[in-house]
């Protein structure tokens, strides 16, 4: 693989091009895309985003670095780049999608990436001491499985991303098990990516605040139906929610207790997701209440018509006279401009109803990562004690 | 997250949103972006490409498929979307990339790329009989490890793959140990991503084609100099293969050694690379003739004026008289239309010269991932033998 740059920077091609070849290439023209630097923080905290696009009439930026607000338009100069300078940002990690004459494009200078199923997100950084919680620091790491199996459930190959934590391999210990589900959009590789999932483990085990575990992170997104004729939400929904939990029952839970050294009981089960991974952690929370002793909802709830038809699809969960005292952690999280607000309150009111208790807890902010990372951080330590 | 689409489809984002959220979004015009599904193979292994571009004037795409020919221009419909098809492919994975007016576009509407130090590209794969080797196929599966270390050579965290083969976890055994070094702007995830290593393993194991082993994927890609002034080629290689070493032979090899069930001895450890890679490897064979008793460069030699300091630089391995005999294989790869043809050529003249024996295969094709992973199939089965 080489890239042609100009002369005067490390050429890091150039180990990759013997120097006959380097002489036969044609001579480029730079351009300013070949010095540009970009996403570039700024003193105050402030980030610069920049696209070198000439041609363009316009070009916006949207992201949850915005806080909700709408998308940024870019102001070209007179070399063809864009830029726009964000407010002060508080440090985190942050997505970003630029659209340049409304195409969605990924910057071409930055390759850190958020990967989706249908789509890709940018990442930028502002580090601070507020980003310490999930950094990568000088503690000792876990490791991040990238495992396939064959599905029974779906009939074809699927992945999910196992962290084992740091001295797992050299352990001859058993551990217990995290269920970390992702949200709609998302595969299974998001909680360890734009989630931060294995150093928020790393630092919350170094600094002794959560229990070496092992975590779990199956892909929530199911294939779409072979059949034609668009199913109703309704059908949607419910068609998404069997299929994730036969998949969570049938495939990976069974390979992951023979894979791994595993504490296989409901004391060292954990189940938590955000979003779609939500409402999946309710239907296996409210469907199995035998499995899972510590359960997590960030930003969820029975979504839509699911709400309506969910006291009777879960009536034995909700009747069920020790699901509380088989509960050790029934947490529910959502900031308070989340969208799906009213899914959530009408799911606890459902709960209330049935006497079903959880602790409430609601932050600012909305349906971000911004939040799920905070959430994480914060539910982890409270499992299997 | 959520994706509004168009009525009728699987409203995979209606289970992210509540009714009432769903009934407050703006209703947005679809577009032919919507429905555009690409890349798509078509009946003949031709592919087409298309993107909705509706302001653009100019749309290239360039890639591995074109097999050296220059890049394809795109043309546009009435409707705003740019396309082309491609000549009939044989079937593979391969990598494209998008220029919409000058600017760098990944494929918006496929989110499946390959990961680089400074860019992306997309992939897209016609399979078929000469894929099995490299498809993800229902054999046990080994799994791809994500491991972060403090790297004391560099004085920063790095990032290396391992895979460690199907039977791993429930073994006690020790296996072999196969470095695999990746080429010049890519990182530790190019093997196992666009490379189909962790495949190509499953498959030749499941065949009892090759021993169960563990490979590792370092990062190759060192961190550029942190003073200015430019250094010249000579130096740039001389410190990138100085530093790799270090950091393969001080901070990876141990880790590995300590974390893993290794044999850890010249006859159970591998190494090969590709381009920069290949370099790697050539540095630490003649630099260090008693570690590796499996050798393998694909596409590479000693690049610009390395081959003139080699003799010195290598002097010690070159002379040793013990060289051959500690060699079980030294394979040396390579397509010839290779833009580093020469510099591969000089080295094959430079081990002549001091009588160092290797197996030289000359394919077709080029400097491509397309030859690396039908070399690393061809290569792995002779390890450990």
């Amino acid at each position: 693989m080489f890239r042609f740059r100009t002369a005067g920077r490390l050429l890091v091609a150039a180990v990759a091009i013997s120097s006959q070849a380097l002489a036969q290439m044609p001579q480029r023209q730079p351009t300013p895309n070949d010095t540009l630097k970009t996403p570039q923080v700024l003193p105050g905290n402030r980030v610069a985003i920049k696209i070198f696009a000439p041609k363009a009439s316009e070009v916006m930026v949207s992201g949850d670095f915005l806080g909700g607000a709408k998308p940024l338009s870019l102001t070209k100069n007179e070399q063809g780049v864009w830029s726009v300078t964000t407010e002060p940002l508080k440090p985190d990690y942050y997505t970003y999608t630029l659209t340049v004459d409304g195409v969605r494009t990924a910057d071409p200078k930055n390759p850190t990436i958020k990967q989706g199923i249908s789509s890709l997100e940018n990442v930028m950084v502002v580090t601070g001491n507020e980003t310490a919680f999930e950094d990568n620091r000088p503690v000792p790491h876990g490791e991040v499985r990238q495992v396939w199996y064959q599905s029974g459930t779906l009939g074809m190959p699927r992945r999910m991303h196992v962290y084992t934590p740091p001295g797992y391999e050299k352990s001859s210990a058993k551990y217990p098990v995290f269920y970390l589900l992702h949200g709609g959009g998302d595969d299974d590789s998001g909680w360890n990516t734009i989630g931060r999932a294995g150093f928020i483990l790393d630092n919350l085990i170094a600094a002794g605040k959560a229990k070496p575990m092992i975590v779990v992170m199956p892909n929530g997104s199911m294939p779409p139906p072979s059949t034609t004729g668009a199913p109703n939400q309704s059908q949607a929904m419910s068609r998404m929610r069997t299929l994730f939990a036969d998949e969570l029952l049938k495939d990976v839970m069974p390979l992951v207790e023979k894979s791994y050294r595993t504490l296989a009981n409901r004391e060292n089960r954990a189940i938590a997701g955000l979003s779609m991974g939500g409402f999946q952690t309710l239907d296996l929370t409210l469907g199995h209440p035998e499995l899972f002793n510590y359960v997590g909802v960030f930003s969820s709830g029975f979504f839509g018509s699911s709400i309506d038809e969910a006291e009777t699809t879960y009536a034995r969960g909700l009747q069920d006279a020790n699901f509380n005292k088989g509960k050790k952690l029934f947490w529910i999280e959502i900031g308070k401009d989340d969208f799906v607000m009213d899914a959530n309150k009408k799911t606890l009111a459902l709960l209330d109803k049935h006497q079903i208790k959880y602790q409430y807890r609601e932050t600012d902010g909305g349906h971000t990562w911004i939040n799920w990372r905070q959430y994480l951080n914060e539910f982890t330590p409270n499992l299997f004690r």
